[in-house]
Order: C-alpha cells, then sequence, then structure tokens
C-alpha cells in the first residue's frame, strides 16, 4: 500500500502538470468522465451493492443506508451533475485586475488553480465524483478520503475517473483516493503542508473537528447551520408566514433550515399567534421563551439549549425580544456564522442588518433556504464555508482557485 | 496578568463593534494615532531605549540592535506611514458582485472586515504601528505579540493607539498586547479557534514553521525568497546586465532580491561572462554549475546546497540549462514560490513562462525587486505571503478583508 504522504506528494507533482490544462482540454475530460460512468455503471452498482451488504451486515441505520447507495438511476444524475460543471465558465486565468504602474510595469492579477485538495467525506459515494468534477473543472487535483463503509464503491468510482484521465493523456495521480485504511491518514493528509494546499472535510461536527485540531495546512470549515429570522414590526402576516413556513418546513433537516424565530416584541401580539399556529398545522414543534407562551400558549418551554442549537427536525425555537437591536445581540450569541435573515418593511432596519450581522450569508425578506451554491449562481457547490478563511458561503469553482501576480516591463529595475 | 484566551475573547467582542466603524471614523482614528505618536513621542523613545540598554547589556548584537532601535526620526516615519493608510480606499462595504438570480432574489457580495487577527512578530517595533494601521483601517481587532527584547517599546506605543482608541469612543480590546511573557502564550493565539480569524507570523523561519506546526487558525507564511531568473536566448545584453544588477545588489539582503541566474545554454557564451564579469564587478561571490565555470573561469563551483538557498548577502547561484522547459523545471525543484522571473525577447516564451510558473509573482523582463506592496499598487502592506491562502503575495487592506453574501428578495420563498 502506497503511503498516505507518498500519495500527496505524487499529487502535487500531477497537479504541475494538470494546471497548464486548457479549459477544452478540462471539459473534454468531464464528458470523458459522464460517458464512462455510465458506461462502467453495472461495475460501479455491483462495487455499491457490497458496500451496502456489508453495511447490513454490520447493522448500519436506515439514513446511514439511504445516503450509501448509489444505484443506476442516482449514477445517471451523477453523472450529470459532471456534465453540468464541464458547461460552467472556467475561472483559471481570469484577470482579476489589470494597471499599469507610475514605474512603468504592468501588473495583473490572475486566477489560477489552488493546486491540491484533499477532501475529507462520510457515507456518501456521491461525493467522490462530485467533488472531483469541481476540483478538476479549476485545475486542481485531489486526494480522495472517503468513509470506510463506501470503500469498494469509492474505489470503482477513482478507477473510472482515473481511466478518463489517462486516456486524455493526463497522470492517474491528479485523482486518488487514499490507499491505507488507518484511521492515521487523516492525520497525515491534514499535516502535509509541503503537498496539501486546501483540507475540505464534509461531514459531521466530529468528524470537522477531527480535522481542523489536526490540521496544519488550511481548512474550509462548515460546523452547522444555526440559522435565525427575524420578524421585525410591520411586516406582512401572510409574506412572513409564508416565507418562515418555506424556511422550516420545506426540508427541515438542511443546514439552511431555519432554527430559530425572533421576534420584536412591539408587534409581536399580531404576528407570533399566526405564525406559530401555522408552523403548528404544519407539524412543526414550538420551544418558546415565557413572553412567546404568553401569546401563543399551546408552545412548550424553551430549554436554555435550544437556543443556539440545530434541531434539523421539525421543531423551532422562539424568542421575543425588546427590540431589532437585541434580536441582533441574540444571533451574535447564538448564531453560527451561517446564515441570518429579517423580515422588515424598514429599508434602514433592512440595511442595519445586512451590514452588521456577521455570518456568511445574510437575508432579508426572503427564505434562508436561497443559501445555496445553485440559487446564488454558483452553478454547483463542493460545501459551504461558514470559516473566514479562505472562503466564507457556498464553495463554487471560483472557491477552489487562488491568484497570482504577473508583472511584465520592458527593462524596468527599481528605483 | 491577564491570560491570552481572555484577551483573545475580547478582541471578538470588541471587532464586533470595531467592524460596524465608518470609513471616516476609521481615518479619523488614525490621524489621532499619528498625532498621539508624535505628541508622546518623549515617552515612547525612552522606553526604547529601555529596551536598548537591556538587549546591549545581555550582548545582543549590531543587526538585532539596529532593528530595534526607535529613535525620533524613525518615529516620525511611523507617524507619517499611519496617514499614509488613512489616505487609502476603504475597501470594507465594497460590492465584489452583484446579480439577479432567475428567482428574484438580489444576490450582492460585500467585502467586510477579517474579525480578529494575531500577529507575531520579532524586533522591529515599528509592526506595532504599522500592523495596527492596516488592521484597523480594514475594521479589524489586533492581538499583537511582539519580541519580548520590545517589551517595553511595544508597551508604549500601544498605550498611544489604545488611548486614541478610547478617545473616539471604541473598546480599547480592538488594539491589545499580549499581556503574558510565557513563550506559551503563542501556541494559546494561534489554537483559539473561536477568536482569532487569521495569524500572521513575521521573522525568521523558525518563528513561522513554530507557528504553522501548532496552528489551527489560518496563518499566512512567508518562509523565504529564493527568487531565480531565466536569461533566454536573444535579449539585449546591456537591459539584461541592468536588471541583474538591480535585482541582485540594491538590497541583497530583502527576500525580492535575485538568488539564482538560470541560463539557456544556446546563448550562453554570448550572454553569461557579460552579465556575470558586472556581478563581481559589483562585488558579488558567483557560485557556478560546469558550465558556468566553462564560460566564466573566476566563478566558485556550486555546492548541491547552493541551489534553493536564501543568501540574503552578495552571493549567486548561477546554472546553465538546455532549454526554457529545463530552467522552469529548476525553478519548480528549488523556488520557494515567491517572485520568479524571466528576461526574454520571446512574447511566447514569456507567456508560457508567465503562465506555467507557480510562484506569488511571475515577473518577464523587469526586476525582482518590483515585487512589493507599493510597487504593485496596494500602498502599503503586512507581509508578503508565499502561501497560496487564504493570501498570496503582498498583502494589503484587502488581504485583511473577507467577504458576505447578503441576498433580498420580497418576500421570496424557494421553489
Amino acid at each position: 500500500v502506497t503511503s498516505t504522504i507518498e500519495q500527496c506528494r505524487a499529487a502535487r507533482a500531477a497537479s504541475r502538470i494538470f494546471a497548464c490544462a486548457e479549459t477544452e482540454q478540462k471539459n473534454q475530460l468531464l464528458e470523458e468522465i459522464a460517458t464512462r460512468l455510465l458506461r462502467c455503471s453495472a461495475t460501479i452498482v455491483q462495487a455499491n451493492a457490497r458496500d451496502m451488504e456489508r453495511a447490513r451486515a454490520s447493522g448500519s441505520a436506515q439514513p446511514m443506508l439511504e445516503r450509501l447507495l448509489l444505484d443506476e438511476a442516482r449514477l445517471s444524475r451523477v453523472a450529470d451533475a459532471v456534465r453540468a460543471v464541464a458547461a460552467l465558465a472556467d475561472p483559471v486565468g481570469e484577470t482579476v485586475s489589470l494597471q499599469e504602474r507610475p514605474s512603468g510595469i504592468t501588473v495583473r492579477r490572475v486566477r489560477v488553480p489552488l493546486g491540491v485538495i484533499a477532501m475529507i467525506y462520510e457515507s456518501r459515494p456521491n461525493v467522490t465524483v462530485d467533488a472531483s468534477a469541481l476540483a478538476l473543472k479549476a485545475g486542481n487535483a485531489l486526494v480522495l478520503r472517503g468513509g470506510s463503509e463506501a470503500r469498494q464503491t469509492n474505489e470503482a468510482l477513482t478507477e473510472v475517473i482515473q481511466d478518463a484521465l489517462v486516456s486524455l493523456g493526463y497522470p492517474k495521480a491528479v485523482v486518488q483516493l487514499v490507499a491505507t485504511q488507518d484511521r492515521s491518514a487523516v492525520r497525515e493528509l491534514v499535516r502535509a503542508t509541503e503537498y496539501v494546499d486546501l483540507a475540505i472535510p464534509r461531514g459531521g461536527e466530529a468528524l470537522i473537528r477531527e480535522v481542523v485540531e489536526n490540521a496544519t495546512v488550511p481548512v474550509v470549515q462548515h460546523y452547522k447551520g444555526v440559522c435565525h429570522m427575524v420578524i421585525d414590526a410591520g411586516v406582512d402576516v401572510d409574506v412572513a408566514t409564508r416565507i418562515v413556513l418555506n424556511a422550516k418546513v420545506q426540508r427541515p433537516s438542511v443546514c439552511n433550515a431555519l432554527e430559530c424565530l425572533v421576534f420584536v416584541a412591539s408587534d409581536a401580539p399580531r404576528l407570533l399567534p399566526a405564525i406559530l399556529s401555522a408552523l403548528n398545522a404544519a407539524g412543526c414543534e414550538i420551544r418558546g421563551c415565557d413572553a412567546t407562551r404568553q401569546l401563543f400558549p399551546q408552545a412548550k418551554a424553551a430549554l436554555a439549549d435550544d437556543y443556539g442549537r440545530e434541531f434539523l427536525d421539525k421543531i423551532i425555537a422562539v424568542r421575543v425580544v425588546a427590540s431589532l437591536s437585541d434580536a441582533m445581540d441574540h444571533i451574535a450569541q447564538y448564531g453560527s456564522g451561517h446564515t441570518e435573515a429579517i423580515l422588515s418593511p424598514s429599508p434602514e432596519h433592512v440595511a442595519l442588518f445586512q451590514r452588521s450581522v456577521d455570518a456568511a450569508c445574510v437575508v432579508a425578506n426572503a427564505s434562508t433556504r436561497f443559501h445555496d451554491g445553485g440559487e446564488l449562481g454558483l452553478g454547483a457547490e463542493i460545501g459551504i464555508a461558514t470559516s473566514r478563511l479562505h472562503w466564507r458561503g457556498p464553495m463554487g469553482l471560483e472557491s477552489l482557485t487562488t491568484m497570482k501576480w504577473i508583472v511584465s516591463g520592458d527593462g524596468h529595475i527599481r528605483a
């Protein structure tokens, strides 16, 4: 078995070659991957069946089996996603700024591939392909560490990607699956500062914390989405109800779903009962503060740790506060920096909220569910970053690039 | 003594307040700092005299004493630099992109302050003020860990900055000097992921490696500048000589000075002797490969570790290679990702070099010495990053910001 550090070294060497690939060549590669995924679907689905069998035998729970499954229908959607990435604009080579300096030199900042990306993830095998497509389109090499439960599926998928690479004359090492099954591989991967430029962990909070605690390479983090919505005085009750229902109930298990409603006291008597009734009718459990329960007695009493909690379920925390300023303090204390929203008819309140609230995405008069790579116009995303660096928010192709400075002179020397 | 983690927590709280400061208020603060630095110059210079005395008594070498010194003349230049930062455009609030999506929502990406920056540096006390000015202009809070040899000077400078903050109604904790003298403070600082957004170490390679090895917060790194210049066939010998002398001899001790010349063999007989003679005449020691010494017998034989070495002195490594491609391979092997240059009359060779070479700054037909915040148009810099993330190249105000996504709707929900 090749050691993880050797794989990282090979990735660095391969990345130097692949970084120079033209847009046309990269698109051709993605087409080739999509075609081969469908052509090899029987092999992949069989590998997945073996992973599923093993997972069932070891007593894995239904949600985990659901995440692990890769059947023909899902594989076909994965191939479509690869083609969709091929259709996106290539960020590499884009001139970000251009100026002629008083000294006479021309200074250009150009977008270039990041280099080598380490992806550490859990059971969903589609991540193997989704992440590869985005990383490749941005000119990067990739070292993948998937969950052990998806081992055979990931091996089959990686083989297809490597065959596509080789068929177009690129080194296999542009996309590699970590060879060893040792748990120490993750630690080795995220400390390979010579070879790895960015680590992207995707999975539960424990996995992400393990990566952050051990990493010496940069890490983009996404712990959780504790999303708030402030209901300011004066909003239309029907519009507010529609937005709250969309944000909370459409898909309660996702990170941009709503977890806490904050009402400004002055208009709460008009708005709170109507909105909470609608949530209740939609099957949502309500956990409120004392003021909430006075206006809506059906609410349960919120416990201290219900604020700042990601329920990922049809449960919502509710609080009534004296002012917009108090609402923003609540968010500063309990938010996770993911998505924070306000519904308000006041342009001043909206501007203050959008300026002051510190989160990857700040929404006004719309659902928190819009915080998503597709909805924000990125085409596809490799994840959402709640950390501030190197990236914040949905990670599309641009987030997988860095820049270099290009200086051009005509015999210029520095004075 | 307040613990370092308590100071970081206070910095986070202060940063939330300071992040909302308007450009005018931040400029007023910088003016106030500049004024107070001059008004309190006697106190600062006396504190520095005590640090100098202690350093002399403990037998510090002359270069270290030179870096530590802060007299009236230097302090006056420091105050000027603060005013120069006030005059720079404020990156905070800048709209980076704006689009209306098919769903009807408006999506804006806006530059916002990074948050809390930890600055870890050695003997130069001017860094205390230079770093503060840039960080403050970009709306950030700052935790400073200076060298113990500059302790009293740094305390006096920080007090001036804090007095200026308080006089304008901001919390002192916007700029703090680490209180404890414990070496463990650095480790604590760079692992405070809840409170610190970015660590910037400035100093020798050992200091930077210590920070990188220990940090769980993002770090911008600058190990060293091993800058190469490729002399391609056909260049004008006088122009090339002038550029090489500027790059190597003007200030040999800086990171963007030249450390290695790489000649393409076909035209080396014409170019190499003339250029190396000029370097020799300027007092520069030459260490070459066999082919170099055949064309220029005065050269010493280069040892294996002379390639990839940062001499920071009037010494240069020289190598003759068969082709431009071999020259780029030499750079890939020995470069430090700082500044790489080519002198060539061929637009094709220049384009290939600028596209393929992987470094923060790639220069054509000009001196490597242009890789500098001022020369590249950033106005001022807090350092140069040779890492790829979060930043690459000279770190001006923009490098001390991040972005957030602002979504505005009018009752929009996700389909």
